[in-house]
């Protein structure tokens, strides 16, 4: 029998995104026993996959609900058996509240607030619905994202919501740094002890992001966390010291379809397929496999510009070579299907449900 | 009436891809213009709008043909009426000829090759087609890109693709930076002569980018162009001298739903839509109309993240702003959706079928 790459590319054709299911199970159990260990809830965040057949995967292995960034996830996840989502992002306007109102009907939704506007609409939903609407002060400990920036604004939104009919004031979201663990103990604490002093309580403290899973439990009264690219893991994920190469689980599949020069050559995947995001002090847009030494360097649309000037052993025209994308997430958001694998066996092919999800 | 600003929020929600038929009107008739005026052919490129409805009003204004990057792209326009197609990109392995091939039934294909295994490859497609495949030889005159290197080369080519039963060499394939014609005329010239020597003539010079129509008629003998961004324009077209700012087709309509500090915002609009693409010296992810001094400073997935440092007028939350992207093509394929106006009117709303076309 041909070898994977082989039977993939006669198959599919190149690229292609493919899936290790054998590594995503390994994936998703280990984030679950991560929190698991530590006593906080697992609310993976579905933006990395978008996939009803993964999100499922994620809730057998214990995860308690999900999280989604924009409404036309919820919609998606909703659809695929979700019934317990929070939006950990601010919403606004009468076209999302709508939809959201219609999500309330079956499914027990959370959101995300840092002003008063939000709130406002958020209040509007709830009265549309009739049934309650949790909803969580977004804090900005340290990156400068949303969220407001001091524990005062906290209270204010918090008694905002706690009076709004409909709105159930439920605690906090939190996406802290990675080294931010101290500046938001001591918000969080300062939160606490302001609303107390109004005699509201909360309970729920979620916090984020897949490299805080390595100091989970840094968060004094963390009660859930979601993590998005655990389940895949890409080169961002290994430079953050979460990830091994055997930990990534979708690797493009790509050929060789140039060779112009002794030092170069170009894949048939460009910045259409990889993006061009980096970031954790990255050189280059992937980490090739076969030829380790060589450089994703730049990108055009659909053309991957090859550095091999390092590679002693360099690929010729037809060569299929595996690539490990920086950033793992737009990349299953512009191409909206994967190709299923366990080990060197193709399972078959599934689409991308919430793919592309604008609003 | 609302403005349309908050019409195209009540109706869809942001963000939208906005796109207004005057301009693209304008766009295209002006791009036709330019080739009309030196006897070029134009075959536009269609990567940068990948719609079938636009495609027809290329064709409609004059276009010869089109120009598509993947066989998902030509079989999206094949569907759509399109009848002769260029692929300009090294096509390769079994599964791309089979589908190649059962396009050639009903559309004169022409694609490209700068390899000998590509040009085996085609030449197997066209036996199976049993129909002529229009094969062009592509040469890189500076870009590195794909393409040979070198005059004796592309000649080695095409005596390769001559010899092979079911091509037709038809020419050379172009896409020179935009200070390359002396270097490319040379090129070109080279193989001429050394065709003419083994008395092969061709007669198809294919030139190629929005740019490179601002010195249309610097390539001796051109045939043909192919540009694909000068139908909507972009930041980036901007910064290359080619458009104005009205002469940019397609906006990004965005809210601002958060205002954590006084000198910065954030955008219900990130990387997965406007994605990180940057080049052409441009600070920043792109233009804001209302708020020119403002900076698209960076991305999160689903945050833009305002620098309001330089703005006298900020926006405040629930503030919808429009936004020209950096590089408007990969922005069309993310979201596959456009909202198409005409001035303040709403037209309508138009899938984007090519969208995201792998293989």
């Amino acid at each position: 029998m041909a070898d994977l790459k082989t039977r993939i590319a006669q198959e599919f054709g190149t690229p292609q995104l493919v899936v290790d299911l054998d590594v995503v199970d390994r994936n998703i159990a280990k984030a679950q026993a991560t929190c698991d260990a530590k006593g906080i809830a697992n609310r993976p965040h579905i933006k990395t996959h978008k996939s009803v057949e993964l999100m499922q995967r994620q809730l057998e292995a214990g995860a308690k609900g999900i999280t989604c960034q924009k409404i036309g996830e919820a919609e998606a996840m909703a659809a695929g058996g979700a019934d317990d989502i929070f939006i950990s992002y601010n919403l606004l306007g009468e076209e999302k509240m709508a939809r959201l109102a219609r999500l309330m009907q079956g499914v027990t939704m959370r959101v995300a607030a840092d002003n008063p506007l939000v709130v406002e609409h958020l209040g509007r939903a709830a009265a549309q619905a009739g049934t309650p609407l949790f909803v969580r002060v977004e804090c900005d400990t340290g990156r400068k994202r949303a969220g407001v920036e001091t524990p005062g604004e906290a209270i204010a939104l918090a008694r905002q919501i706690a009076a709004t009919p409909g709105l159930v004031f439920e605690g906090l979201m939190l996406y802290p740094p990675e080294d931010g663990a101290a500046v938001t103990n001591a918000f969080v604490q300062a939160v606490r002890d302001g609303l107390a002093e109004h005699g509201i309580a909360f309970k729920a403290l979620s916090s984020g992001g897949t490299p805080n899973l390595l100091t989970l439990g840094a968060i004094e009264g963390q009660t859930e966390h979601r993590a998005g690219t655990s389940i895949f893991n890409d080169r961002m994920m290994m430079a953050a010291g979460y990830a091994r190469q055997e930990d990534c689980a979708l690797m493009v599949y790509t050929t060789v379809v140039s060779r112009g020069g002794p030092e170069r050559g170009i894949l048939d995947a460009g910045s259409k397929v990889f993006t061009t995001d980096t970031g954790w002090g990255l050189t280059g847009y992937g980490h090739i496999l076969e030829h380790p030494e060589g450089e994703v360097a730049r990108f055009a649309e659909e053309h991957g510009f090859l550095d091999l000037s390092r590679c002693n052993d360099r690929p010729k025209v037809g060569d299929i070579v595996r690539v490990i994308p920086n950033h793992v997430c737009p990349v299953v958001n512009v191409v909206g299907s994967l190709v299923l694998v366990r080990s060197d066996e193709i399972i078959g092919r599934t689409e991308v449900e919430a793919r592309g999800a604008l609003t």
